[in-house]
Formats: C-alpha cells, structure tokens, sequence
C-alpha cells in the first residue's frame, strides 16, 4: 500500500425522503443561492417544484438556471458563474445528476475568479473559498456527489477536460434511490458502465498488498453486476436502485483508490471519443474498456486473473493466469453488449476510423507514457483500433 | 438497506514518515495545546521526542499529560479538562493508541462544559464547539481515529460506557504503520480481534440487500484474518502492519455501518466485563463473541452462513446452512485461540461465574431487548455462561 491522505468532507444523506432535507441543509450554506439544473426530467417529475418549496420555506431564495446538458459544456458555466457575480450569489444547489453537479463545482469556483471560467480547467486554476455547494442526485454514476471532481467540455476548442480542487467537495449531497426511478432504461446501463469504469481506473495497478482496497473495488463491482440488469428491467425496485447509487458513491468516495495509483487512461481516450463525437460517456467507455483490457491483460495476467475470479466468479481452476484473464475479459465486454444492451464498438455509435491517430495522439499529448503499464502512442491507437 | 446519513470529517493520513507533519497539521487548530499521551512506549520509542520537536517548529506550545492507561479512566479526564481549563488551553493532541484518543475527546467536549466530566458519559451530554482533536495513532484497533466515539471507565461506580459526539471526529488522524512495529506481540493479538468485533457488530443484522456493506466488512474481515498472524510473527513487516492499520480505520468509519444496524451488545457484555475485572478489551470481546455466536447462529443460519464462506472460506456445498453457519462459529474461536493466542474462555482469566447474572442484567438495563434477535436478560446471561 502507498501513502495517502483520505479527507472526504461531504455529508452524505441517503434515502427515501430524504430531499425533503434539501431547505434545512441549504440555508446556513447561503440565503441567496443559484438553482442549476438539467433538462425537462426534475420538472415533469415534480422534484423541482418539491425542491422549491422546501428553499422557500427554509427562507432560502434561489435563481434558477436549467439547461445543463450530458457533456456539460464551459458556455452553461459561464452564464452560472456571471449570475453568481452579477446577483451575488452565495451558493450553488444543483438538481440533477453528474453533468448538472459538474457545472455547479465549477461555477461554484469560477465566481471566485477573474478570469474566464474555461481557465481553471485549461490551467487547473483552484480558486479559493469557492462557493459551497450542495446537491440533489437524479442519476446513479458519475460518483460527483462525494469528490472535488469536474468534467467540462468546450466544444469550441474540442476539448473535456477533468478538473479537481480540494475546496469542490459539496457539502451535502441527497440520495434519494426513488428518484432515478424514472431514469431510462438506456441511462441506466450508461451508469452502470460509468460505475464499474470508474472502479476498474483505480484497480488495475501495480501496488502490492492492497487486498482492502481490492476488496471494496471488487465488492463494487459485484454489486453492479447483480443490480443494474434487475433496475433496468424494474425501474422502480428500490434495493437495486439503492444499491447502484451507493456503488456509485462509493466508487469515487476515495475509500478504492487510497493508497494506490489510479490509471485513468480509458476515461482519457473516452474524453477525447465523447469531445469529437458527443456520445454519452457511458457508451464511450463500454467501447474503450473491453479493448484497453485485451490489450492488457497479457501484459498484466496475474491481476486480470484476480478481476475474473473475484469481480465476475470465474472457475480458475484448471488453467493458466491468461485463460482466466481473458474470460475476464470477454465476461466485462458481454455484461455491457449483452446485459446492459450498450453498443460496445465504434462502429455501434457509427464512429469510422479516420480521427483514431489523432484522438491517441491528444490523449499521449496530455498524458505521456503514464499509467499501467505506461502506454506509448502506439498503444493508445491499438485500443481505439482494438474497439472498431 | 436503511436511510442513513454519512459524514466523516476525518482528514487521515496515512503512511511511513506522516508523523513528520504533525506540526504543520496542528498548527491551524491550536497554537497552545494539550499534549496526552499513555505509557512509557511513545517516550521509549522517540516518537514523543519527535512529536514535540516538529510542535515546537510549527509554533506549537504544549502542555503535557502523560499517562493515560488501557481502559482509561474518568480521573485522567477530569485531570485533562482541568488543564484545559486553567491553562486555556485551545486544542487536544493524542499521541498514543485508542485510550489516550478516547480520553482527547472526552477532554476536548469536558472543556466546554461546566460540571464533571462523567456527566458527559452517564448522561450523554454533547457540548457545542469542543476543543479540536489531533491525533498520532501507535495502535490499530480500537478505529477511534475516525469517527465521533468514545468509551470512559468509572472505577468509582464500576461502570465503563460509551459515548458519541458528531463533533469530536479528530480533525486529523496520522496513521503511520511504522509506529506499530513496537506493538507486543499479545495487543496485536488483541488489536486483531477489536478491529473483527467491530465488524461483527455491524455485520449481523436483519437489513436486507445489504451487499456493499457485507462485501466491505467481509473484506474486513478476510484482510484481519490474513495479516494479523504475520505481524505478530515479524512486527516490522510493513505490507501487515499497514493492512492492519486501514482495516481498524475502515472498520468503524462509516462505510460498514451506513444503511444496516449495528447491534453491539457484545461490545456491551464486554464494557461489563473489562468494567468489573479490568481485562484487556480485545481479551474480553475474544471471550464474548464466540458465545454470542453460538448462541445466534441457530436463530440467524442463513446470515451466520453468509459469513462462514465469505469471511472464513468455508465450503458450504453439500450441508444445510446450520452446519455451515456453525462451522463458521467455530474457526472464529479457532482463530482468535489457536492462531491469535488469545484466551476464549472465562477461566483463562480466572473469572469466575459468581457475577454473571448481576452482570447480564446490567447490560440488559442500559440495552433493553434490541439488537439481533432482541435478546432477554436470560439470553445475555446465557452468552457468559457460553463463555464460563
């Protein structure tokens, strides 16, 4: 295990009912506070109007800004972070799920800078004493509701880059497993495979003597398994639906990737996929992972064996560390092509080959010769060529 | 899984050389401290004389109180919190194991109070804005480093309780496991089964779909299991002592007990016992669990199954789940005996039966019949007689 520092400031409210909380956690965070929200799905649901009311009787007035898309994009940033300063506003609520809680972390800091906003993620600028944030969750997958991360896109540069301040942390995030009752079926396994991703970056390393950090990781994915196909096919079951958004927490709470090194480099080669393309993040990762791990696992058999057999219950008996691996392997892609119904090749998504060389070169240009195994250029290409 | 509500404010740090920052961490909490620590250990190894070089570096100043002992003792709390009080002193740092660290707490809440002490305890007061708590941990059992929790001994009354405060979360827990390396072979021994008792307790439960709690605290468990005999058999070894450490944290973090419900009348027929003849309280919940188990396993199979295979790797296939369950049963009491070395019976500490019953009812006074299974006053009894 390697050193770390675990500080995970979020308080976190999980359950039935639990937005009704939203009034009273909000107003010692601010009295005058920007309303982010996403598309048409928190209003028709009700939970807008439900928020609203409990903000108003909580004394907390609010300016509403919806219209926060998946890929969130720098230009929604701006307008927040303008009417944060224009308004004065001292705090940021997000209604939604990790697109909608992205912008907010960002606008949140944004307010506090000069600059435009695009520069903290250009110049991982953190400003300090961002405004605080808080959180109501619609959607079981990005983990944004317990860390200081970020991920905005601007399309005029054709970039999404990742962003992380220590100050970004919301300060409370609602869990409510009832409302992602309403999320679709397609969203759903989206989640799931932006869930299981965000485990697998921080569990193929080269750290020895993590079996904590393994078995969390391992016990997270297990539970995706098991859930996500019953809440696609009944979306109202609450245990499922309960257990994918505390998988979805706990995969980035910080508890997986403390005292190992995180990888990071499909979310990298996805970034660059969703940038160009504008698939959802969930489909970009279900085509790059399958292939990145066929690349890997002959580089890495022994740890690809321990993810057959402990994360999809692999016999191992009988063969050698690559069999296994492999069946690993096939085991991850079939769970999302077959499972979870979610085209795992470019070619689902109707994506030609023709931008592949460049698309590795950005991600080798930001990211160099890191990660496991410490892919070359050369290697970046062979995972979008190994997911045509 | 049940609501629940989850916030840790804990910053830890963890790994070889943490210790270093000590000064640097304290500094923005106090700038003229409480200084507590236990026994001889901390002088003997340095690591005091470090502690206080890098206080002094950082502008600390600090007033020491030494001598906080194994179940500690309500006296050396009031001694504290009258230092605090005299001294105006503005924070409390511990340097030492789970007894001096639950003697901060008290310290640190006792400071803002005005009448004694045990008051805190026998009456669960809660004094708005204690003193912060900083903390260099030498012992991994007791998880005190990370959460709100505290258990004070009164000699006076013979009682022993538990207390809880959302406030009294160190700030910062320094978790190196080179400052274990010093632990005797036999608190190993019993850190081993403190760490499994706290498990255990929020293991058995009724709460179903549950499966990320069972995974992490089975993870727990297997990793306990794994490591604890070789840090006994070389003490230096880090890759051990490290697991050990984490695994003590997590166990009593929050993650484990978020959504289920924790029983912890072990933990209470326990307080009554080391109360009463002042053993070791690993020694004590060594004695208590395997009789509570044997005692449940009948009324709870299925669960007390679950945990025979996923916590001992026994194979269940071909017997009914009784079986299997008290297979599981018997390699707790195996481990805790044979492979620990640690007493499992009454007699191996000389206690005889003489106070059982006035100690079953003690704690059936505090408890009442909660817990799993809602156990009588009869039930209690049983489980020491299970022990005898």
């Amino acid at each position: 295990m390697n050193n770390f520092i675990y500080y995970n400031p979020t308080a976190i409210l999980f359950g039935r009912g639990q937005a009704d909380a939203v009034g009273e956690r909000m107003a010692p965070l601010g009295r005058n506070i920007l309303l982010l929200s996403g598309g048409a799905s928190a209003e028709r649901s009700g939970l807008l109007d439900r928020v609203r009311e409990k903000l108003r009787t909580a004394g907390v007035a609010y300016t509403e800004l919806p219209g926060v898309k998946p890929n969130p994009v720098i230009e929604k940033v701006r307008e927040g972070a303008a009417l944060c300063k224009s308004r004065r506003l001292d705090a940021v609520l997000s209604v939604g799920g990790g697109s909608v809680l992205d912008s907010a972390k960002v606008i949140a800091s944004a307010a506090r800078h000069e600059g435009d906003p695009w520069e903290l993620l250009a110049k991982k600028i953190k400003p300090a004493n961002p405004l605080p944030v808080g959180c109501v969750l619609t959607l079981a997958a990005t983990g944004s509701e317990a860390n200081g991360n970020a991920v905005i896109s601007n399309p005029a540069t054709a970039q999404k880059l990742a962003w992380y301040h220590p100050q970004a942390y919301p300060r409370f995030s609602i869990l409510d497993p009832e409302l992602t009752f309403t999320v679709p079926r397609e969203h759903t396994a989206y989640g799931a495979v932006d869930i299981m991703a965000h485990v697998f970056e921080q569990y193929f390393h080269d750290v020895q003597a993590t079996p904590l950090q393994d078995g969390v990781a391992e016990t997270v994915l297990r539970t995706v398994a098991a859930t996500a196909p019953i809440a696609m096919a009944r979306p109202d079951d609450y245990a499922s639906r309960a257990n994918l958004m505390w998988a979805s927490t706990l995969a980035l709470h910080g508890v997986v990737g403390a005292g190992v090194v995180g990888d990071w480099t499909c979310h990298m080669l996805e970034h660059e996929l969703s940038a160009k393309y504008d698939i959802a993040h969930g489909a970009g990762l279900a085509v790059v992972y399958p292939a990145w791990m066929e690349l890997m696992a002959p580089r890495k058999p022994a740890r690809f064996r321990q993810f057959a057999v402990n994360a999809w219950g692999i016999d191992p008996r009988g063969r050698d560390d690559l069999a296994v691996a492999r069946e690993g392997v096939a085991a991850t892609r079939s769970f999302f092509r077959d499972t979870l119904g979610v085209g795992v090749r470019l070619s689902d998504y109707g994506i030609a080959p023709d931008r592949l060389n460049e698309m590795a070169q950005a991600v080798y240009d930001l990211k160099g010769p890191t990660g496991l195994g410490g892919l070359t250029r050369e290697d970046l290409e062979r995972v979008y060529r190994g997911a045509l």
